[in-house]
């Protein structure tokens, strides 16, 4: 093996996570999973990695090439490691839970990318999330999507604007057109770009009705406040009932975030087609000044368990919690230094101290550590010191 | 790719842990860490993955041939998953922090394993542990070693069992044996299997003192209770100053977790190589019955940090925490239905819940679910029903 010169250095995309960043991540971690665990929603722990085909069951391409590979020396198959906890969780539910109840679960743990081009710059999000299974209607999109906001609201984040979209809508316009992948990712990318002129262009030539092809356009403009959906109605209303359902479900999940979240500023945009070949019906996103990515993404996506034996209705969301845990200074939380010594009365003071949730460092009774000058090196800014036969707490300077 | 028949089979020693099992998983994660917190170790959170040679760097060969590796599409470079979080701490430890003072830190955390030789038959042991580098003398061994029987303890594990052991007293007695790795590995095989005769074979023809090849041998039979450090006095005594120093520690690390934890039974084993390229000192690994491999492993590793710029004493000890969590029944965690009313009464309600760490399932709206029925099939044993007005629990039937 080559020296390096340089052998801490870690791959572009990963980091240490040092105490004071960690105690924060570990004490939202904990809030997030309690909060979610009141919804009813119970955890589950997914494998680390999968059997590649597994793991790659029915996601989009982005989640392909985000997948790093690397062949199981014990069976001689490739395996991947898990880019997104969400479609393991479905597997989960479609096959290990057998009732056709709604069944609520989330997740948290570590992602990993082949690549640096999303997420900041991380390789290694650690993502955070709730999926509800089995439940069609915007009643379950709105609870889910009601969650992720309260998560984001318990980790401090202020001023959000949720954007709101549903990817049956273009699907409906589409409708049956006979499309072959390559003038499907024609139309796709000049929507991403909210190019008008090549979507147009693009749909040219398949005969569509008269209007067809301009409703199809007109997404592009559908963005904005709630009043979009109103306008989205006047100038869609002809494209049939695959549409109108679709407006009728985003009124309804608008209405229930509104009565929830007053505060919450929401945007609907209905040419947003992110997740395009994994989502089916409504997707949203939250946004914070000062984050240029989405904070929180989320969306329905049924039937992706029908590849496990089960297709179920499913709708979701997940977070990166370290995009939401700013780099923070080492601060030191209080501590407390005791010396080394066996006494009975001191090793009981010591017990009952750690025991009601504070810090306390006991010297090893070496040369160097049986003074006061010691506790103050290791950042303790108490000692216990014994007065009178008692061990009394004093400040160390 | 080709089609998995079965689509949903996980790789060998991979699992899904269902919500019954991660629940108490994640409880006694929080307990441990809140333990380790109050003795004054820190979290830190060392990346999944590094470059294959930090990973590997200053590790024994086990650990070599247990990381799976990867190629990095980014870099071009081989990167590796990580087997053991030791090393990685120790990392953080000499390039991170920079004082000369003791540094106490903890972890939690999946590892990966290429193959399921050990822990139980899997490969991804949840560990757990705590390191305190900077520190020198069996105060520092004593206090690692009585956090890993403290956590234990928690874990509610009984009857424990902890073997104690030296390296250096082994390392002292082969001393300055001109030894190749190829008659290194002979002696060290035949120490592992307990087989005098090979051992005494081997050791022939260095041409040791009388009475050294013996004194060598007889660490097979030091083997025992307490008792056992004063007979390794006698036989041992004419090895030299660093035999007698380990013994001292040993006698002192002893008399630490006797006053400790009254109720252990504590082994003393000079034969126990566990770890021999890469532990310095004292070792321990604690047993409990019905388990055939050790719950917890620890010991001292000093100067695994040279190899990043900063050698230091080190010692600590790791668990897996699956390992000590046994698989459990899905039981149901109390659970409370409420029907899908936008009353705003009943919304303060179930927030009132919540917060109080109830957990409280929220009705969809939909045509299956309106009534109490769905509250029983969701697992739900009271119901929210408004009586004259108030939102009162009443029990499901």
């Amino acid at each position: 093996m080559s020296q390096n010169p340089r052998p801490w250095l870690l791959p572009a995309g990963f980091e240490d996570i040092l105490p004071a960043r960690a105690e924060r991540i570990e004490s939202l971690r904990r809030s997030l999973l309690d909060l979610y665990r009141s919804w009813g929603y119970q955890q589950v722990i997914p494998p680390m990695l999968e059997h590649l085909e597994t793991l790659l069951t029915g996601v989009g391409q982005e989640l392909q090439l985000q997948t790093m590979r690397l062949l199981d020396q014990e069976s001689g198959r490739m395996l991947g490691l898990r880019a997104d906890m969400t479609p393991q969780v479905a597997r989960i539910d479609a096959h290990r839970f057998h009732a056709d109840q709604p069944n609520r679960l989330c997740y948290a743990g570590t992602v990993l990318h082949a690549s640096s081009d999303h997420y900041g710059g991380s390789r290694a999000p650690f993502q955070i999330g709730a999926e509800l299974f089995g439940a069609t209607g915007p009643a379950a999109d709105a609870e889910v999507a009601s969650l992720m906001i309260e998560s984001l609201y318990l980790a401090g984040c202020e001023d959000l604007v949720l954007d709101l979209g549903h990817l049956g809508i273009f699907r409906n316009l589409l409708g049956d057109l006979p499309l072959d992948p390559a003038s499907e990712s024609v139309i796709y990318l000049a929507m991403q770009r909210k190019a008008a002129d090549d979507l147009l262009a693009a749909l040219q030539g398949f005969g569509l009705a008269p209007g067809r092809r301009e409703r199809i356009a007109a997404l592009l403009q559908l963005q904005g406040g709630c009043g979009t959906l109103a306008e989205a109605r006047a100038i869609l209303g002809p494209s049939g009932t695959g549409v109108t359902d679709a407006l009728d479900e985003l009124d309804s999940i608008l209405a229930s975030l509104q009565a929830r979240h007053p505060a919450l500023k929401i945007q609907i945009d209905l040419a947003e087609l992110r997740g395009y070949r994994y989502h089916t019906g409504a997707v949203f996103s939250v946004y914070t000044p000062g984050q240029g990515s989405a904070i929180g993404m989320g969306g329905r996506y049924d039937n992706i368990g029908a590849a496990f034996g089960r297709g179920r209705p499913a709708t979701g969301f997940s977070l990166d919690l370290k995009q939401l845990v700013a780099p923070v200074q080492n601060d030191q939380t209080a501590r407390i230094w005791a010396p080394a010594l066996a006494d009975p009365a001191l090793a009981a003071r010591v017990a009952a101290l750690r025991a009601s949730g504070q810090v306390v460092i006991h010297a090893l009774g070496s040369s160097t550590d049986g003074n006061l000058a010691q506790a103050a090196a290791l950042g303790c800014q108490q000692a216990l010191v014994e007065k009178n036969g008692q061990w009394e707490l004093v400040p160390v300077a």
